[in-house]
């Protein structure tokens, strides 16, 4: 079968461009014994993939120059000679950023009796939402009542930060890019919304919260997360869970000059990887499943469609071109 | 009776000279019903000090301008006209920077059969040995066999974390300002000690260990928080307690450069004051009391003479003039 893949061609200095990637025609085999082969119909592109373009070490290992590149998928088996696949199987994988693959199944889930269309396996169900579930509830440790702060609000994991944070009735207070993203994040509850862009983030927030934050879920760091610790309460706990303007420097960024009100204020800063906390997954799964089905919790996507234009997904990730989880549909 | 006090003549900016403090004599009245006459026997000087100075709102009250300052201090009851306390009585309070005090006896507490001498109660067996205890078990959750770095090692705090640590089987690692602290924190059974004089912290920190930290106690801030956050381990914990480096600021000064780490390596970073932790004081008197009498928990005191010498020794604690704990002394 013809499929076409996209493989790392340069690590990018600063923000990424298109010709970084370069889009190959491949054939795959017939499945033998043990495989199956996948057509994949969404993949998804997401800020930390721009850590693997480094030739660092770190928590996901880096992308190779020449190869085909890794990340969120989701696939229905066209046809199958491994036991636990069968012609029709929807599955996730983390085998993105191609059009089909052959698989021996390590790695491969069946996606279940779906309660949404499948690309919500790579947002609200997928990482993101199991991203926005942890981060909240068992990194920042949020309790009922309290204010929460959500920076890339109208993003695909602060989206649904703020809708669980209303779901535990807190007072949410998000910031986004456009105006466009306040009438999306007001749409879906959050209380106080207002767009980065117009500066002075510590009045915004003392604006927005003036009895200050219990919980800031950075997904953005810098300016961002200098304003939210300056806005903490006593006892205060952050989330880092993403950095997304510093992603693309070419130096060092200097951390936020305040940190030292960690101390006077008892802050706790609490960075995390979700794939560090699979143990609550059976838990997402049911609560988050239960919230898309009664409509408690909304989602949106952001679609490009075709292989081609999956650079171009992931370069606009950095410049906000997304609301709700950015997504690449391959087929139906 | 005839006592002195110091009283805040200028808010300094910068490092604080003695021309920042007034040396004032005082007459003080017998007590009247209800109170009790107090000769401070050793006063405190402490780091935090540094923030009470400035006219900013923070988690101790500033100083005011020609007022008498306040500090730990113990001292013995003269004549006492109070039913809680008796001629004689050993207490502790808050009033020093002073010679001696009259009170109606709130926030005086009795020092009930000491282990050791008066001045150790505002050493080990006071604030900094709590703010050891409370930060490296509680705040870090230390855990047997872990590799600990503590900045500041050979002071009043660090000297004390090394030496729990050590009490827990672990692997402690300190930075010091100089070769006699080397000596002494080598003494009491720290595994690796440098000179941070010498530079190249991270290089420091990677020989003395080479698997990573899995705690750091931080003092110091600035240089020494960065490189700590870039030799952690993967849910690795910070425990900030000070951060002297920058006491003496006159700008904001910027924060480490590598705290996006703490996201790939899933670090958690816990600002703490100890005084809002009296839960755990029970626990820490009964276990330090019994360290100290057994001499598992050797400390040591750096003393100046008289209360026209506690601006000096206060100055003192931004150079690293002191080994363990810095005390005034006033009288036995």
């Amino acid at each position: 079968m013809n499929s076409r893949e996209l493989r790392l061609k340069n690590r990018p200095t600063g923000t990424p461009s298109a010709a970084d990637f370069e889009l190959v025609d491949v054939t795959l085999a017939k499945p033998n014994q043990g495989q199956l082969l996948v057509q994949n119909l969404a993949m998804s592109v997401d800020p930390y993939m721009r850590g693997r373009m480094r030739d660092v070490k770190s928590y996901s290992a880096p992308w190779q120059i020449g190869e085909v590149m890794q990340g969120g998928a989701v696939g229905r088996v066209l046809e199958s000679r491994h036991p636990g696949f069968t012609a029709g199987d929807l599955v996730s994988s983390n085998l993105g950023w191609r059009e089909a693959y052959l698989s021996d199944g390590v790695g491969i889930s069946r996606i279940a009796d779906p309660v949404a269309p499948p690309s919500a396996y790579l947002g609200v169900l997928g990482m993101p939402g199991m991203t926005a579930y942890v981060g909240l509830l068992h990194i920042a440790a949020l309790k009922a009542g309290e204010t929460v702060f959500v920076s890339g609000a109208a993003g695909a994991v602060g989206s649904l930060v703020g809708q669980i944070a209303k779901l535990r009735g807190c007072t949410v207070v998000g910031s986004v890019g456009s105006a466009d993203k306040i009438d999306y994040c007001q749409s879906i509850g959050f209380d106080h919304v207002f767009d980065y862009h117009a500066g002075d983030l510590p009045g915004q927030l003392r604006r927005a919260a003036p009895e200050g934050l219990d919980v800031y879920f950075d997904n953005v760091g810098g300016d961002h997360l200098q304003a939210a610790i300056g806005a903490m309460r006593v006892n205060g706990r952050l989330a880092l869970c993403g950095a997304i303007a510093n992603y693309n420097a070419t130096a060092p960024v200097p951390g936020p000059n305040n940190l030292m009100l960690a101390i006077g204020q008892s802050l706790t800063l609490r960075g995390f990887i979700v794939s560090r906390h699979e143990d609550l997954r059976a838990d997402f799964m049911r609560d988050m499943s239960a919230w898309v089905t009664s409509g408690q919790v909304k989602y949106r996507e952001t679609r490009y469609e075709g292989l081609a234009q999956a650079p171009e997904a992931f370069i606009g990730l950095f410049s906000g071109a997304n609301t709700g989880k950015m997504i690449v549909h391959l087929a139906d």
